[in-house]
């Protein structure tokens, strides 16, 4: 049987993809090469892009085709049901509402930089003012009757609500914070040395391709906020420079490595596709920070400290386990992107909240920077210092991404569901690692998730990966048993 | 009055302008940024833009808000010409031709590139056999009975024909045959000495803001080919780098910076409009020439100098003078950019005629090295070594800009004309470029010609700046005197 609506369907989303990917391209370009003057045009070639994607996104025939389409195999059948997904969304949402959005957001951002450079949070106010109103607009649009933050957070990860998230949050901090505060009071050591610029460069192309990381389809170049971008073949990550910390560009590197091999992991014959891309926000955090922290500030630090040694000279720690120590130091910190392991699901939690708040209506942009204050001073025990240290730390709210937070939790919390999966599958793993072969866990992670991109839902992809539905005992449980190891308690 | 067709026909203009853009830095991209096995995913992204653009030019509400619109004044006139000129070009061309063209060509730059690369011409032809069959395809619906290469040539300069073009050159050839001779014996001197990239980048990022170039709009990278993108606030070079060879670089940057501030120096009432690119690519070249030769070869040359001792050290030369020889040294060579003023155009004469002879079905591709090889035996004395100088050094053919070469030669002879007029208005200009200062001929530049953008067909263009018709007088004038000043002849 020829069934042509199937196949000018996914001919038509084939040129879709395109599209977004030149659109997702220009973001790139914005974030690294972009000259500051050519921001507002920016803007209008932004919102142009945009509103081509929701008249693509929202044409009636895919109506018609989704009506008489029938998939040939269980891959098309996701195909079909990610498509009739996306638009049910889009064709919930104004055309010029989105164009507006994609305008505001592409010139926001400059706004909130500059804001954060010159610590000034006013300046930054009217336009956040401006970007929380449209997405409540559109929050308003899509929720029809229903919870406006959940609206929001599930175009990042479907399935997902507050209520739930809330729930695991609840069930998940006073373990965090039991763990804490045995942990804060532990000397830890740090490491001293001097690392240019172009050495902490040079390091992380190195392992980056110690990660499997491909640069023959994709390129390493630095921002303010790093991020990963694009899929199929074209695939890059930034990363940023601190000369006093080398840790921030290692990680920073590896964490998006983990993002981009994810997308470009992904089988070939899904390039393309509305199934050729990391399923969710969460699953693609989980494959990020499980490159980052169960390998990269496990045994893989173990390699990573020769390699440091070889390239700046002494580090000023006395081993291999002094390093692995000084990696995984525990201390209360303003900056979400540098907390350890034990505090980062703090940081997300507040965010949460706050947001939630935003968006619910709850909570006014003005009262934002003394909300965040007070929050902080309460969980960290630290009074916020400066507003780059505080409420202007992250791009995320500038881009109007409402709802994304969350779902760096919930990867933290697959990461650690994936991570027991691959140790229970790969006994010699760590000993591989601590070598700087990671072919067995990347392998892994390739084979049971990442190259299956979109054909299952996101709580379904990790337990298919896993043999077992994802929840948070996993992670709480390595991480009680690593900092306790680690800090011999 | 209020003119709905007008505002609505500029409104729909605008946002073209904005998706063409894209497309634009996507091409930049392409050259400077993008990963190597990105090239085919690229294919179908550059398709998808095209398919989007053609669509856009050809809509059939383009021709109604046409018919209805009043222009509310001689720019508003000037929009609708160039509009209605675009539109009817838009209409011939099927869509899937437009866009197989796209997908063909952005593949068919990394085929050149690579058999350039490893002196292949047999790995490039079957690339180049498709190229020049969808043109000629392009060129068949164009005429519409007429001449295959004069409506190829149409959309490069509006107005030119080969009938007028080949009648111009034939009356050039002989007096730049003999000046060629009269030269080319002369000894000049070279510039000797240790040149490394980063210093030449820098000098490269001097000059181009001693012009200047408005980096806050702009950016300079590396390229295989340099070439200079994007309009508005946001236009950019690019340049190369040969460790022996300063100049290469040096001009290189000189000619791209001509070209990307005729963008940047257009009207800011005209961004982003029919009206708001230069108007033609003769009189693009036109400013890119000035600057690299009448300008930067000429008495700029002398601050040069200065500038190029104080970063590199002794030249080699002895006196500013001789540097101003060496810089205007004389040779017969294979490449068509780094040719001297005096050679330059006998190498477009020779790309003419032989993309003429493609386009006309006169010369199978099959025979192109052959002929290329004897040509340029016949009319510069030398036998191609290679085909990395010869047939494979331009990236022009492989991207499918046949009608393209003449305008290089029409941009010379509109610099003539300039250089004639701004001497007669600013008759101490050269004292002032001989000391750095280019404001006075760049602001008579940007005055009389770039802000204008399209407001004027071509050729009025010139004539509106100069105060005269253009011809070839003034260029054959400039160089039989500048080159028998230099040579005592």
């Amino acid at each position: 049987m020829n069934n042509h609506a199937f196949t000018d369907l996914m001919a038509f989303e084939r040129e879709t993809q395109a599209i977004a990917a030149v659109a997702e391209r220009l973001g790139w370009d914005q974030e690294t090469m972009m000259p500051r003057g050519a921001a507002e045009q920016r803007g209008e070639e932004m919102g142009a892009m945009e509103g081509i994607l929701h008249a693509r996104r929202t044409d009636p025939r895919i109506a018609e085709w989704l009506g008489a389409a029938v998939a040939p195999d269980a891959a098309g059948e996701a195909q079909l049901r990610l498509i009739a997904r996306s638009h049910a969304r889009a064709v919930k949402i104004p055309g010029a509402l989105a164009q507006e959005l994609a305008r505001v957001t592409s010139v926001a951002q400059g706004v909130w930089a500059e804001a954060r450079a010159k610590e000034d949070v006013a300046a930054f106010l009217p336009t956040l003012e401006k970007v929380v109103g449209l997405r409540r607009q559109e929050a308003a649009c899509l929720a029809e009757g229903g919870d406006l933050y959940d609206a929001l957070m599930d175009d990042y990860e479907p399935g997902a609500t507050a209520a739930t998230i809330g729930a695991m949050f609840d069930r998940m901090r006073p373990r965090l914070v039991a763990l804490r505060e045995k942990v804060i009071g532990k000397a830890a050591p740090r490491v001293s040395g001097h690392f240019p610029a172009e050495g902490q460069l040079a390091l992380a192309r190195e392992v980056a391709e110690a990660y499997g990381y491909d640069f023959t389809r994709g390129r390493i170049d630095l921002a303010v906020h790093p991020f990963s971008s694009g899929s199929g073949d074209d695939s890059r990550i930034t990363t940023r420079v601190v000369e006093s910390d080398p840790f921030n560009c290692l990680y920073s590197t590896i964490h998006e490595v983990g993002h981009s091999s994810y997308e470009l992991n992904i089988d070939r014959g899904l390039k393309m596709t509305p199934a050729g891309r990391g399923v969710s926000m969460g699953v693609h955090e989980s494959q990020s920070r499980i490159y980052e922290n169960q390998i990269g500030r496990g045994a893989m630090a173990l390699w990573l400290y020769g390699r440091m040694e070889a390239r700046f000279g002494a580090l000023g720690v006395s081993s291999a386990q002094e390093f692995l120590r000084a990696v995984n130091r525990v201390q209360a910190g303003f900056i979400r992107t540098e907390a350890d392991e034990v505090h980062y699901n703090l940081h997300i939690m507040m965010r949460f909240d706050l947001e939630r708040a935003l968006i619910r209506g709850d909570l006014a942009v003005g009262d934002l920077e003394e909300a965040w204050n007070a929050r902080f001073a309460a969980d960290f025990g630290v009074k916020v210092d400066k507003p780059s240290n505080g409420v202007l730390q992250d791009v995320h709210w500038s881009v109007g991404l409402f709802g994304y937070f969350p779902t760096y939790t919930l990867g933290n919390v697959y990461a650690g569901c994936l991570w027991q999966a691959l140790r229970r599958d790969l006994p010699g793993v760590e000993e591989a690692l601590a070598k700087g072969d990671t072919s067995g866990a990347v392998g892994w992670l390739k084979e049971r998730l990442q190259r299956h991109g979109g054909l299952r839902t996101p709580s379904e992809t990790i337990a298919h990966a896993c043999g077992f539905a994802p929840s948070e005992g996993p992670l709480l449980d390595y991480l009680e048993a690593k900092f306790s190891g680690l800090y011999g308690l």
